[in-house]
């Protein structure tokens, strides 16, 4: 690991971006604790500032910005939240935004850029014209790209999610992230197993965009390049400096069907009354609907022997293993187009 | 005001319901704030535990019989949330609790009610067939009644709704809460006076359920029989207890449509990330709609000269004239059917 990219990093990004984002509640429920035998503890990103986690890392690497980088601007592809968030960290600084958006992301999302200032450059849905459009827009304005998650400062703004969650709720057995291209589950996992080694991180992904979950199998990165998921957030690819931290501290990635996500996603609005995206929603239902497996809440095991030591955790006393396992999930955003609901 | 609704029964309600119920959170949004010209507090009471401020009376009540009365159980007749609510504070007590409710009533509300244990009991949506249906009920159970409203009980209880939101936003110019029975204005009204006799209390009504307004503007209660707005809770009238409180203690009711209470809820959907029903928007729509009007801030004025004061107000400095008015605003629920929402 580089040195950008530890807890020393991590902390200088969350007094960095401190004073320009929310600290975010935790949120608790009787009912789905009971649901997912477990104790479940919500860090509620859907409430962060600009509506989800990415304004994290996107003011980090905005403020990290020198002076004479910042007056050029700074430009992104983004499926929506990283895009509004870019914007808006722009915004704090001053400066411009120049962001390259699939033509089928949310209103809501197009509308939150455009909101902040940002200028809106569309493409098709593939990662080809999505690369061409962000090459001719850096050609053309000489903007600073802030990649959405093949970057340093991005990993570590992310991970201050993880740090706030840990620092309010110590003693967890596990942590839940959605991954897509993993920049947020790359900074959970960092900070999670620097603050605690015997945390479990789990990265939870849509059966539909399973890239991360077959490239962690196939020890090689496998993009995708048509992902098909109502998590409009989660349809990227690991990069390989993602893909690296994944392999070294994330204990295993979960799959979750549409049909999970979307139920999942209605608990958590008629449960919590809170509003969450569908990517947000992917790794309350990896918790929800039983994804988690034997083996899951043992972070600290050595992975290599391919057994998974199950619950109850071996290396816990009689009363601890008894108990129900306590997870910690980040609810990553809650951006969502009301009029295209999918609850029937 | 009888002994039973000053401070110290505010005050002994909520030591006595502190254990069982949220502290609920106050939100905040700048886009919010912006379209009001205001600076709004939003006190989340659809995060409440059985996601209304209806438990705050439920419990106040039901945690005040004696033994005797308690072993014969409790009934009541709601539109839903006081329903759930009542069947929650039974459980908590172990005794029986019976609802008689609306068959219009949201299918989310009537599953709450069974879902903590409440025996339902459906009838017609009028007050004559509510009244003989509870009328059955108590004469075959013995059980005690506990009105939604019209009891002191229940009405001190939703007044430390009010009484958390002053201790922690200290400085409000207004309070808005919506009115159907009038039990959480009265409530807030008297939390309100009594803590900050200055400060303007406002009741907020779908005009398709204006019995309120109505009621105060001929000073006499004009029940509706038949009222016609999406705000599920808010279709009860006025009673006795709670007309000549708000005639003492709020300065006006101002009535909102039904685009607007959709719209009010559609935007705090999307900017605070949160569930609230129709009836829990109607306090915002107010506040977003402009429907407050000249004087609405002057809740020391003499009432009856007609005139309203208007902003700024003459008693502040020109300082404070000048800045935006701070309003509290009451969401008062969050339970609504997810498969029949309003937006389009």
């Amino acid at each position: 690991m580089s040195l950008g990219l530890g807890m020393g990093a991590i902390r200088a990004a969350a007094r960095r971006i401190a004073p320009h984002i929310h600290r975010t509640p935790v949120f608790r429920s009787r009912s789905l604790d009971a649901m997912a035998n477990a104790e479940l503890f919500f860090k509620c990103e859907n409430l962060q500032r600009t509506g989800s986690f990415k304004i994290r890392g996107a003011a980090n690497a905005v403020l990290s910005l020198s002076d004479e980088e910042a007056a050029r601007g700074v430009a992104t592809h983004s499926s929506g939240n990283h895009g509004a968030a870019l914007a808006c960290a722009a915004r704090l600084r001053g400066i411009a935004a120049y962001i390259v958006v699939p033509s089928n992301a949310p209103e809501v999302k197009k509308r939150a850029i455009a909101d902040f200032g940002g200028a809106i450059t569309f493409c098709e849905p593939t990662l080809a014209a999505r690369e061409e459009a962000i090459r001719k827009i850096l050609a053309e304005t000489g903007a600073v790209l802030i990649h959405p998650y093949n970057d340093e400062r991005i990993i570590t703004g992310q991970a201050t999610a993880a740090l706030e969650l840990l620092e309010e709720i110590p003693d967890l057995d596990a942590l839940l992230a959605p991954v897509s291209g993993g920049g947020l589950l790359s900074g959970t996992a960092i900070a999670a197993k620097a603050l605690q080694p015997q945390i479990a991180v789990i990265g939870c992904e849509p059966a539909g965009a399973d890239d991360a979950y077959r490239s962690l199998a196939a020890g090689r990165i496998m993009p995708m390049d048509n992902p098909q998921t109502i998590a409009d957030g989660l349809r990227a690819s690991l990069c390989p400096l993602t893909f690296g931290i994944l392999r070294q501290h994330v204990d295993r990635v979960v799959l979750v069907s549409e049909d999970e996500i979307v139920e999942g996603m209605r608990l958590l609005w008629e449960r919590l009354k809170l509003v969450v995206e569908p990517s947000g929603a992917v790794a309350a239902s990896a918790a929800l609907f039983g994804k988690l497996g034997p083996g899951a809440f043992d972070g600290g095991a050595d992975k290599s022997d391919g057994k998974g030591a199950g619950l109850p955790r071996p290396d816990k006393s009689g009363e601890a293993a008894r108990r129900a396992p306590r997870l910690g999930i980040i609810l990553s955003g809650g951006n969502v187009d009301l009029a295209r609901l999918p609850f029937r």
